[in-house]
């Protein structure tokens, strides 16, 4: 092999390349393709700009790097590893895509300490890297001061074709676009090549051209193979364009190096095979074995350990002098690191008697939401254009705008999608924002991915979801959630709650609170129309999950297990089904959830074995509702697609009236 | 009142818009902004351009119109009332948003002839109206001849700033523009409000030039209130130019001719109130009462009915025409129209027995659709840039491309949302097209809103999707489906079909190909992994939804329920749990949907009462096995997240062996 004398720089990035190759070639599985064309930018990235501490992963004032093309994960833990984190050793590099490791084939958050959020789903990872910059900008409006700043890092993600197609991207850019969050920085990995081939097959259009229309910055660095000087200067100028976000397209040749798959769609999502990764070593003049970097390298990139150290340093001697000036805001910014609630915040929620006037749900959220930022200042959030239908508003406080960061209310537009993941990129700047976002419940169908990966991914957010049911009315079968309940109830770590009156909507925001100090999600679903306060309903109730609020003398002949706006008729029923001498036992169940994390025992003795009549009643689908009721039980639900008409007639015509509903447990108790 | 003297023109506009504001009156619920400012564009149109037969709205050549906006929906019930259709009269104008009526809140194409599509959710609709334009741009490349056109019409949509600002939107504009859809025009309803109010608050980019860097043509009319010659030049100059899609951006005032609430959000989605219609009709002019619609404007736009009659006259004449030249192009083409299926159409469809080689269920799908294109020309569709992974591919077959549009083969790019809407527009093009769209199955989430919309609208779509469960492997828990298949089967009117090998792949695409001629969607979930074909398995016992495939003598000890890749774990417990003694009956569930379907004599027959020991088995979330496995029953199922591993070691590690399939069994029979 010829002797290639390669610069620093050069051993560098195919450092990068090779850990890359050598680990997808080991797992026999991964994407090659990505990390070979984009270790360039990678490296001028890590090498000369991005502030952060290896051995402090969560160091507040940190750059925060989004892998948005998150296939490509093996660069990023390429650079975890040669910039000196202890979360990826050489050790966890060859366990790449193995059980029980910390490289798993898609970056994740909540295994590998020094990855931010959790990307693969494309275009999460852009609109998650909006939210980590809309989260800087807000801390640093409330709490830097005239020559004290102590909140001040830079987002940077880098994309690809595949993030650039996916409409969840086209959202959360406009938004950016439209905050002008010049502290957002994208670095397009522009390889023209996406798994079905060619960009040509599907994607024409002039990318630049649109971020220019969304109000982006947007720069080309035509050969981001080997022009690191360009790289480098492209970021430079991003870095001084302060009032918009910048896209940076760096034209690249995907899987560079390799002889024979080089800028083909082979190379994007598989090992390079034994003989191509023989030539591609020869034609980059790379004579380490696998898994062998040079010392040089090591030393170079290395040094990222110490500059981290004295960055960190020196952002706790300026949090020490703002200390000294800005006790009391150096106390609350404190108390938001440290992800603790304080005293005594859920004494604001509100309780209520069944004398209180009847409110739509929605109604009492809106007090609750009002309630609580008032004396939690990390709530922020909004709704996706239906404010004043979600009434998510956070009265008195101002809109969060383009110099006027510090304010909590967000527009996110008719943009659901990217409300989730900006969300969740807000919750995961770790800063102990609590993040919501708001639409019709039914609408959660266009934010799924999000939601999905809030629970994945341990993000805290609340989503705040109205008009949940039929009761929705006159906008009909498209706006009429009917299986939306028990799709979101599937999802593993969600929490989901419907409360049913006030008091149960205050015990919902309680354990939605609770739970986002968690790092995790709640989804809580609300009524457009009015619900009476029920006798029996509680804040601890719901905690609970499921519980009775209303029993008779022995064991119950039945149980009516209600939710939400339905629970009212289980208590009707129950009135007309006990003054014919039955038993009857009401159980409410705000969240099914909740109700599985209790020991068996307290299940047992809310729902016991021996009772088998069962009638669940919801207003949503029967779906999944057979694990309470059983085969011998019985729902009124709705299992098939709304109507268009005032909700009332909805609701009766469906069936959801205390007259069926004694009927449908007479038909039980035969 | 003075009286102002109003053209022709003006009395047709203001009649659109009071039908509107009256019919919103009167129901106290609704969206007259829109109508009100985008009457004179659906005026002109109407009038001047698109043809259509009003006394039979499904004569195949007319131009289709969606609305986009479809909160808007009485502006095109004003237009189905005014050109003459049957299927809105003033008396259905009348019960706007009442139960059982045919104006329904949203635009429904299943409650009102003359609506193409369903529109409601934001940005389905221009997604939609691609669709229609590709339908129309395939078969015309397909059927029309030299000199013998029967396939020539455009697609016109309005569309609103909501529709704009939601990704699905410009994902589906940036594939018209890629493909350069020439006859595809669409109106965007620049009113500059939404429901938070000014678009300034969250929507500040510059949308013409988004859509030009798509490759579209854009043209502005600045005054969409009156000038209706320039929305006439307008729609003259978009049908001028061929080769790209138009977007004319019209600038109009949301609630044109309010005093009061004009240009602001009260007038987007509620009634004007009493007081305001008052002044509206004194701002306006207008002298008539609620509902009264001037005799010369019935005159003048009932003309529509002679004109459409002429259209479809001289449509059907040139058709003649072309059947003599052409018969057998000309029986295949009124095939289609017939919505039949060609005679043994199912014959080429594969079975196997227990001795053929194991293969990966999307290896049988392609088999399947590879057959069935050969005798299905209306079969067309393709992935979202996983065509290779998702095995989608008809062979010998090009790809639809610009100047290519007879081919079959569609790349969706990375926009399994746009995806979804396309192909719902394809089928509900009501030429006997079966779209079918694919990805992995966990990106269903990504595409939900399309999903429910096929199902709710009625359209024939078959959605194959690959990867269905943790076997999918190393790409970790981002791409692993754990609850995607329950909160797919609780989409009322949508099958799921989780085929277990290739018997019942074939009998899959059996169900999915005889449904989407019924106009109905069916979602095929196929494995990644190799899965035995077993004995027992067939087509039939695929229409049933679940059946027997192996039994005991007498009534079974415990029944096992698997699906897909599940099932043979099944079977090789139940061999296991026979040489102990045990009486094990085991039924194959490819489809609760279709099992639910069945006779309750039927269900009887396969899930006794009597057997109370069930195990359900499959790869996926437990929610919703209840149902069948009752509270005493059990299931072998995975109710988290999943992990990055090797497939078969992600299976093992979550218990997904015959040996815990048979201690699970055991642990029920006690």
């Amino acid at each position: 092999m010829a002797v290639v004398t390669q610069s620093l720089e050069e051993l560098c990035i195919n450092s990068i390349r090779f850990l890359a190759v050598d680990a997808i070639e080991k797992s026999k599985s991964g994407h090659p393709g990505l990390p070979m064309g984009a270790a360039p930018m990678a490296f001028v990235l890590w090498d000369k700009f991005m502030r952060y501490n290896p051995k402090n992963p969560r160091w507040f004032n940190r750059d925060r790097f989004v892998l948005s093309a998150g296939h490509g994960c093996m660069l990023q833990y390429a650079m975890l590893y040669l910039t000196g984190y202890d979360s990826v050793t050489i050790e966890d590099i060859k366990q790449f895509r193995q059980w029980g490791s910390r490289t798993p084939g898609h970056p994740e958050n909540f295994e590998t300490p020094g990855v931010e959020v959790t990307t693969g789903p494309l275009g999460q990872g852009i609109a998650n890297a909006v939210g980590l910059a809309m989260a800087e900008a807000h801390l640093a409006a409330k709490f830097n001061k005239p020559g004290s700043t102590i909140v001040d890092h830079y987002t940077y993600v880098i994309l690809g074709d595949g993030c650039n197609m996916e409409g969840v991207s086209g959202e959360a850019a406009s938004l950016a676009g439209h905050y002008g969050l010049g502290k957002l920085i994208a670095l397009y990995d522009d390889n023209h090549i996406s798994i079905d081939g060619s960009t040509d097959v599907a994607f024409t259009e002039d990318v630049s051209k649109r971020f220019e229309a969304y109000g982006w910055h947007v720069l080309h660095v035509e050969n981001g193979n080997t022009d690191i000087n360009a790289i480098a200067s492209a970021i430079e100028a991003a870095k001084a364009v302060k009032d918009k976000p910048t896209m940076i397209k760096v034209t690249t040749t995907i899987g560079y190096g390799s002889p024979n798959k080089a800028n083909t769609a082979g190379v994007h999502g598989a090992a390079l095979g034994g003989d191509e990764v023989a030539l591609t070593r020869k034609n980059l003049g790379w004579e380490y074995e696998p898994f062998v970097v040079p010392q040089d390298v090591i030393s170079h990139l290395g040094k990222a350990v110490g500059r981290g150290a004295d960055y960190e340093k020196e952002w706790n001697k300026a949090f020490a002098d703002y200390k000294a000036k800005y006790p009391q805001e150096a106390a609350e910014f404190e108390r938001l690191l440290s992800g603790k609630l304080p005293d005594g915040w859920n004494q604001v929620l509100p309780t209520y008697t069944a004398a209180d006037k009847a409110l739509p749900t929605r109604k009492h959220s809106e007090t609750c939401l009002n309630k609580l930022a008032g004396v939690l200042p990390e709530l922020i959030g909004g709704s996706a254009d239906l404010t004043h239908s979600n009434l998510t508003e956070i009265k008195g406080e101002g809109d969060f705008q383009k110099g006027q960061f510090q304010n909590r209310n967000i527009h996110f537009g008719v943009r659901e999608h990217a409300m989730g993941a900006i969300c969740n990129g807000m919750a995961l700047h770790g800063s102990g924002l609590i993040p919501y976002g708001a639409t019709f419940l039914i609408f959660t169908d266009y934010m799924r991915a999000a939601i999905r990966l809030s629970a994945l991914s341990e993000a805290g957010v609340i989503w705040v979801m109205t008009h949940d049911s039929i009761g929705q009315g006159e906008d009909g079968p498209t706006h009429q959630p009917i299986e939306t309940l028990a799709s979101l109830r599937a999802i593993p770590n969600l929490t989901v709650i419907r409360p049913a009156d006030g008091n149960e909507s205050s015990g919902a925001y309680t354990v939605a609170i609770t739970r986002a100090k968690q790092n995790a999600p709640t989804l809580l679903a609300f009524t457009r129309q009015n619900v009476p306060n029920l006798a029996g309903t509680s804040v601890e109730g719901v905690t609970k999950g499921g519980y009775i609020i209303l029993d008779s003398q022995g064991t119950p002949d039945i149980i009516l297990i209600g939710t939400g706006s339905e629970l009212s008729l289980c208590v009707g029923a129950a009135e007309k089904l006990t003054a014919t001498g039955k038993k009857v036992r009401v159980v409410s169940m705000p969240s099914t959830d909740l109700f599985e994390e209790q020991d068996s025992s307290y299940k047992e003795s809310v729902l016991p074995k021996a009772v088998t009549k069962r009638l669940a009643v919801e207003a949503g689908s029967s779906f999944g509702w057979h694990k309470y009721i059983g085969i011998e039980g019985d729902a009124v639900s709705i299992d098939r697609f709304g109507a268009s008409a005032p909700g009332g007639i909805c609701l009766e015509k469906f069936g959801f009236t205390v007259d069926n509903v004694v009927a449908k447990a007479q038909a039980l108790l035969g």
